[in-house]
């Protein structure tokens, strides 16, 4: 007896959606050996033809890859209003009408799925929702895009910060213009996304405060690699003082963090909770057949029936003042002196330094170092201090430290 | 309205089984919040009390922390007759009698979840029956055994096998009798099984060829890190000319490699498929709150009815006669000679040499080098031939090298 045909209908056919098309003809009867059904594409809807409701009434199953907000949020929503299971691939879409669609899968009784809308193929959605829907996490850090861990392993190599955007431009992995990678957006909606999952708290692009990677320098790097630090760009989404804390920062990382072997356009992303103390997951970031295999994880679950609703999302406060470790950079005119200074302003601020080093002399000497934690509040006003001594040339530059936690 | 208790039977109450069984109270509230069902433990099964057949007729499901075939294979069976879902965290039994469980469970219409058979807490298991459902996977390699990589791990900082193993030991991280660990035994089942799931294919553990660590050298290691290489000991399974090749063996490292960082008592997959390039997946790789903590992803699961039942296998051919680059070291009486003889040698057999690196002077000399890769028959009659060498002290010590093939 032959599996019966499960009937897709795609929405969207750029990058994204043909990988998916063609990867769901190879992959067909494979899916039908383990699951029974045989999906199948019973319709396209693309700028220039198809139909929205012809796709929906031939179809069990809308796969959205359109991507923008609207018309993308009514078909899902028209869909699942119409019993049909969606997947979606928009990481906007589910950061800012995340809700909305939650809730709507949940009054329809139908699946939502959008692993492709995180974290590229690692499967961090799936992982939250399942495996750990038992655990209590404490915390998450993610690098979740790709085109800016390879600007910044380009940088790491010694590239301008312009010179590597350009060369991930030519590679197709930042597109012309590369505003919300750069600028960190597309990573705090990523982030948004993760705190609702594993906090069960309604988290909007505008709780993450977040900063790019546009004013970084290479010399950083270099510095801060005499110190034993790599830079990423790291989201966290953290339970802190009762609350939560959503963020992403250029971020230096010990050698010996499960993120600081992340280099070129990949995403990682590392969970914690007590119980299970951490688990770290990566892959490619990017790609439209990535993006398509993990479309095609989701349809399989969805044919096997495995729901996860979202259960109704628990308000929690949202943090701002975080304690961190702190990279400095200064120009100073007097290195002994501006030393002392320093660290005595820190210490005025309740932070210590774990590491320093000089490079440079006389009028043109550089001090970096390396603090122990201390809340960001106190850290700006203690830099503040250090920018109007007078041998110091200006306001420290500043960059989170990830303290080494693991083996 | 309170949630209904979800009854869970629980067999065994050592280390695992104790630390499931207080997790399971502690988050059973909010698993109730998100599944509608409180599972409470509703009768225990030890050595010296409690009766299977009471704890099975007041469970909906069973969770075996018995370890070891027999009675867990029998009452694992017996459950699912009676129509139960069942959990294990058994590698051991997985291993050996998995067709014959995978059928019960088919046949029954029950779910066999096993997540915390194989890698700690890293859901290597989910991510292969859910996520990667769809994909073709190519290659897996895992480092699935935490106390050996914790044994190298402190072999690589300059300890000794014996004072390694020792200081694992003392910390609890190997057992009084370590050898189904060194042995290379307890990844080689785990791989099996990894092996079973991704390819579909029937994989005792008599398929499964392994070399354990004990006969490792320190000075291997550092040697080796000059050449850029760390040691692991690496499961592989694979898909090789038609067939399958399954194998655990002590192998080098380039740092690029994802699994290059992984160090301690940890576990780390990387799964390997065209569509999605890579997926690695690490975390701690053994403790009784971190095993019991993928028990309760299970359970979750379970309780959701996201129900994977693998299918029928197909048996594929075993793939024995496998290329690799390699690492040998020999101790050499005339340096110059014996490297123009063992890259003749070498040369003939069709293996060119990528690295070289020499040590000492005169009768005391080392010559260490990493080939391209070379089929291991074609290694193993090349290096039987330079053993013969007059100014080659033996047989060379040979060790496996993945290649970077990654960022």
């Amino acid at each position: 007896m032959s599996p019966s045909p499960y009937n897709v209908g795609l929405l969207g056919l750029g990058t994204v959606g043909s990988a998916f098309a063609k990867l769901l003809e190879e992959r067909s009867e494979a899916i039908a050996a383990l699951t029974g059904r045989a999906p199948t594409l019973c319709g396209v809807l693309t700028t220039s033809r198809g139909s929205f409701q012809d796709v929906l009434d031939s179809s069990e199953l809308l796969v959205e890859l359109i991507g923008g907000i609207e018309p993308a949020r009514q078909y899902l929503l028209d869909a699942m209003q119409a019993g049909r299971h969606v997947i979606t691939a928009n990481k906007q879409l589910v950061c800012e009408h995340g809700e909305e669609l939650f809730d709507a899968a949940r009054q329809h009784g139908v699946q939502l799925r959008f692993e492709a809308a995180v974290a590229g193929v690692v499967p961090v959605v799936r992982v939250l929702q399942e495996s750990l829907a038992g655990a209590h996490v404490e915390r998450i850090h993610g690098i979740v895009n790709g085109t800016t861990n390879f600007i910044l392993s380009e940088m790491e190599r010694g590239a301008s910060y312009p010179d590597a955007l350009a060369e991930a431009q030519r590679q197709g992995i930042a597109e012309a213009d590369p505003s919300a990678d750069v600028s960190g957006r597309d990573a705090a909606a990523k982030m948004a996304i993760l705190a609702r999952l594993a906090f069960g708290t309604p988290v909007a692009l505008k709780d993450v405060r977040y900063e790019g990677i546009e004013h970084l320098h290479a010399d950083d790097m270099q510095y801060a690699r005499e110190l034993g630090l790599g830079l990423k760009l790291v989201g966290t989404a953290e339970r802190l003082n009762g609350g939560i804390s959503v963020r992403v920062h250029p971020t230096f990382l010990y050698g010996g963090h499960p993120l600081a072997s992340i280099s070129g356009p990949f995403n990682a992303v590392t969970v914690e909770s007590d119980a299970i103390t951490e688990i770290t997951m990566s892959g490619p970031g990017a790609g439209g057949r990535q993006t398509a295999s993990a479309v095609l994880g989701d349809l399989v679950s969805v044919i096997c029936e495995r729901a996860a609703p979202a259960p109704p999302a628990q308000p929690l406060p949202l943090v701002s003042d975080v304690s961190s470790a702190f990279y400095l950079h200064m120009e100073v005119a007097d290195r002994p002196r501006a030393l002392a200074a320093v660290a005595g302003l820190l210490g005025e601020h309740g932070a210590s330094i774990k590491s320093v080093s000089q490079r440079g002399l006389g009028e043109n000497a550089r001090l970096v170092m390396v603090t122990h934690p201390i809340s960001e509040s106190r850290l700006r006003e203690a830099t503040r201090l250090i920018g109007e001594l007078e041998f110091v040339g200006s306001v420290p530059r500043t960059i989170r430290v990830i303290e080494e936690e693991f083996l």
